[in-house]
């Protein structure tokens, strides 16, 4: 109750640390020079794909009334207002998932409604959006940014999940659907008599399947055993997108003897194209919504404020991890405000709003650290060696060093470093030891052992990225060239890539190992759970999430009250809270979704790993041998 | 010289030899009792799907002359007599590859020649044979098999080098005619209509890499972490023919729309058909034959005698490795003999001879090995648990495990038996330090542990696979059911699975590895040479295998003189006796490829190992958890 009794509390605390920093978040940002072009582009080509394929989705699912010109367009004006005046810089934005699925329902509803129709539907999505943000500006008011902590680990899990189900259902809807005359379409086309369906049919096969198998190899890159690190880091940071250019010239090698149209291409108007332009004037259409639809817009809104408060503060959480030793302020309640304004936005010029995004928030702060980290060795190793070369004692040396780190930090912080103490003390040993000893250090090696994990904390990357996207709307009639089995593909591979390091699938798999064979996973990373509770309490949790999740998926099955999904997730909150603790013996509880609440002391509380993985440093940082 | 001046030698000792043991030979094949069925199939699935495969390319190649019926009829006909009178039984013979290659090379020679033709082809082959046979003859009365370790491994592998990649050339050009039509065909049939052959294309570019990717999938079964031993082995034995039903099952799910020939399927007239028939009295045409022509068979016969005398020792060398410890005698001379005799019946009667096959003649050994090790172990640990029950004293418990060992071994051995003493140490520590730790024996584990590797040495599971073997040349009818493109796709799965374990392959790929990753290559399974020899050494000794390679390849493709391309195999031997030595510095030579006639002294002399893993005994006995 405390956080209603202080409205704007969590605002107000937000805006004030983001205003302190912020026009360092432009210096450090245009200081790193073209450098920054790479986790720009890196993020671009994360986010654009996506979005990419649920405007294909979201084409196919409401006849057309919005494609991937209207999901570009969202994630561009979104990511431009957010890279500008947002809270975090670091979190990225985009149209996802849960915003076609609920759209979709929005749509089915409103279609056979006399009085809506797909005339109107746009602008009675308009209203849900009114509503939406209505209810995110009373979340940001009254600081429910503090509540995050309440959505524990299986209820991140759980979702991921559904997503990855959702994702493996598109692409095989999607691959079936080659197979047949769209609706709508004149039957009597050369492209849609049985032999070119057919064709079709096959040719989606192979790109669907080609691209998946290649953009999983790809993304493995950084592992494989040949090349140089160079081109094993391009591979697995731009296979997926190389991936999709690949396969879209393959596609047009099939023989000119094929009528055109096959094999079947995005589908979508141009921007400046009629179909796309009467979009921007839905809000005229707004008064012309019945008054009963408007109230009743309420319901799904509910339901889409939930989650995008879900999404939005869970992807700006993973963005800010302990792991990446973050220094300026988070920023969860403003950010929720701002969310509430650009959804208000979108919705009135009928767009599907946009909102925090995974993995693409953690990937960006996670290709940030990187940067910053090649620029703080290059200059460390600079001031080091100098030193040597000038004959400078160690604890010279190493205050020059620190002095490097400091400047380059930009933090207040002007006496010693903590974190640099591992690297201080590799240096004195040199000193005690003699001189002899003294050509123990090497800069190069040890200074890329010990260095601290620091991000280069700024908007420009952000802002480029959403540049970009903006730029790929123009871009359309290239993009329009991608088969729709490729992006089928894209599909299936979001899914399979997003299975690894969510536990609930990993204890899934457990459960499939036969019991001698168990020693196998502790041979290699694992998690703590596997060695510390017991099999039974194992089993049994994961059959009581498996059965939950489907629940959940079952809800998405129901036609119109099919928009109802979140709520089983809203419900966990309570069940997690209340009913599980009498289940399951605490500390295993701990092991197996910890939760902050929770009374075992002691134990760290770990944060929302959801279905992705971002924390594994030796993956980034070991790109080089 | 030695071996010309006494003939016969080699053949009579092999005789005596192996008459000694005949009698056994068919009683412990007859008394394993149903256990034998699984070394059986196993073996039989092995080595029909190649002979399938090879007479589906020999089809291709001879126009219809020679197919797949007449493939697995000398299959079989080879095999019954082999297991039958054959020297080492463990020895498993089929239509290889080479055999293909020659007889294409016989049949572009012959088919323009207008006193030869496609009409008396089989004849002219059929000469061709008796040549062949006539220098095996030679070759086995005058000991040449004392001559193999003249083949070091450098032979083996460029030998199993050039067929991986003859296979994938012929998977390429396989799925390349997939999208056309078949020459002699009438180009007005519906199936043959562009938008059926293309449909046919893509069906086969699905099928073929369906089946390889799924056929390399489920040869790894092993070691797969889910699923119970049994299903995991029964996936990694019979995976791979259990692949070629499924895809063959999936290519009946084309709609019923698709004229019938599109898929393709394998073409081959049925045994009992008149093309097939007319094969049998080829004896009767070869007095036809121009006498130049009867003469110039004498040169391809030179070639194959080589190739079948180099293959068919190397086979059964492979087959009776070290590490099998094999207790009953060898028979390469013997062998060669019956090669001959074997090779002048299938000329005789118009089919293409068969010869020793890899890697089917050491999996044979392996299984066999398998089985033995599950009889033996079951035996002793059922007398240990006897003797521990009775409270019997730890050098009876072992005086009676050895007992029932020696009678397994049905060796004359009756003492001591020296590959025990490893047991015997672990059982009779426990006497020593009381009767506490008596317990420590563990029946179950230990002699899992120390049982030395026994062969069920016989000759009914060689009899029985050849009679199954047969059996599928009645099969014919759903042999035929097969689809071309899934042919294509087992001919890349053997290349593909063949790469692995070839030292030259392992080399080449070794050069595209950074230095600064090489680590990774010591810190798994590696060759010694990789420690042992300075990276320079090893680029140049596998660039001069490459160029080599190519030099080998090159001929393949020269028309008719192609014929000669096992030369440069035959000028190898004399390159690596005394040209090798002179650039590369004995010891290192000696890690490269080591020959026993080398100088180096005490380095043990490691068995030619071909292109195929064998000897890893690791994955055979760690299929249990």
């Amino acid at each position: 109750m405390e956080n209603i009794k202080s409205p704007f509390r969590g605002i107000a605390n937000d805006v004030r640390g983001r205003v302190s920093c912020y026009k360092e978040d432009w210096i450090s940002g245009i200081s790193s020079g073209f450098g920054i072009l790479a986790p720009t582009t890196y993020i671009f080509f994360a986010s654009a794909l996506p979005v990419i394929a649920f405007g294909e989705q979201l084409s196919r699912d409401t006849d057309g009334s919005l494609s991937t010109v209207e999901t570009l367009a969202s994630t561009a004006l979104c990511g431009i207002i957010h890279s500008i005046v947002g809270g975090q810089p670091l979190l990225i934005l985009g149209v996802a998932e849960p915003t076609v699925i609920m759209y979709t329902y929005l749509y089915n509803f409103a279609k056979d409604r006399e009085d809506l129709g797909q005339k109107i539907y746009l602008a009675w999505a308009g209203w849900v959006c009114v509503w939406t943000a209505l209810i995110l500006f009373l979340l940001a008011i009254f600081n429910a940014g503090d509540l995050i902590n309440r959505f524990t680990r299986i209820a991140g899990e759980l979702f991921g999940m559904l997503i990855a189900v959702l994702f493996i259902q598109q692409a095989i809807k999607g691959m079936v659907t080659e197979f047949k005359i769209p609706k709508d379409e004149d039957s009597n086309l050369d492209k849609y008599q049985f032999q070119w369906l057919y064709t079709n049919g096959l040719l989606g096969i192979i790109f669907t399947f080609g691209l998946v198998y290649t953009a999983l190899k790809s993304r493995k890159g950084r592992f494989w055993w040949y090349g140089t690190g160079w081109l094993r880091s391009f591979v697995a940071d731009y296979g997926v997108p190389l991936m999709v250019v690949v396969w879209t010239a393959l596609s047009f090698s099939v023989p000119s003897k094929v009528p055109s149209g096959v094999p079947r291409r995005l589908f979508s108007p141009l921007p400046w194209e009629a179909g796309s332009l009467e979009h921007w004037s839905v809000m005229k259409d707004m008064g012309k919504v019945p008054l009963a639809y408007i109230f009743a817009a309420f319901i799904p809104a509910v339901m889409i404020a939930g989650l995008y408060f879900f999404d939005h503060s869970v992807a700006s959480q993973l963005a800010q991890q302990k792991e990446f030793n973050l220094k300026k302020p988070s920023a969860y309640h403003y950010d929720i405000l701002l969310l509430g304004f650009m959804t208000l936005l979108c919705g009135l010029i009928g767009l599907p709003p946009s909102n925090g995004v995974l993995p693409q928030s953690p990937m960006h702060t996670k290709s940030l650290a990187v940067l910053k980290r090649q620029f703080m060795k290059k200059k460390m190793v600079k001031s080091a060696k100098e030193s040597i070369k000038q004959n400078a004692s160690n604890s010279e040396i190493y205050g020059k060093m620190q002095a490097v780190f400091i400047e380059m930090e930009s933090s207040p912080v002007t006496s010693e470093v903590k974190e640099l103490e591992d690297l201080k003390e590799v240096i004195m040993k040199g000193e005690k030891e003699g001189e002899k000893s003294k050509e123990k250090f090497d800069p190069e090696k040890h200074i890329d052992a010990y260095l601290p994990v620091r991000v280069n904390e700024q908007r420009v990357s952000n802002l480029l990225q959403s540049l970009l996207v903006a730029a790929s709307v123009c871009a359309m009639p290239a993009i329009k060239l991608i088969p729709t089995s490729v992006l089928w593909g894209y599909f299936a591979y979001m899914a399979i890539d997003s299975l690894p390091g969510n536990q609930f699938w990993e204890r899934m798999l457990l459960l499939f190992i036969t019991p001698g064979r168990q020693y196998k996973v502790l041979e290699k990373d694992h998690a703590s759970f596997v060695e510390l509770v017991p099999y039974k309490y194992i089993v049994i949790f994961t059959l009581f999430q498996f059965v939950y999740f489907l629940v959940c998926y079952g809800v998405t099955w129901i036609p119109v009250a099919g928009i109802l999904f979140p709520v089983p997730f809203f419900l966990l909150i309570s069940i997690r809270q209340h009913i599980l603790p009498k289940l399951f013996p605490p500390h295993h509880l701990q092991e197996l979704d910890a939760a902050e609440y929770d009374e075992i002391s002691g134990a760290p509380w770990r944060s929302l790993s959801l279905s992705f993985r971002v924390s594994n440093f030796q993956t980034i940082f070991n790109t080089k041998p």
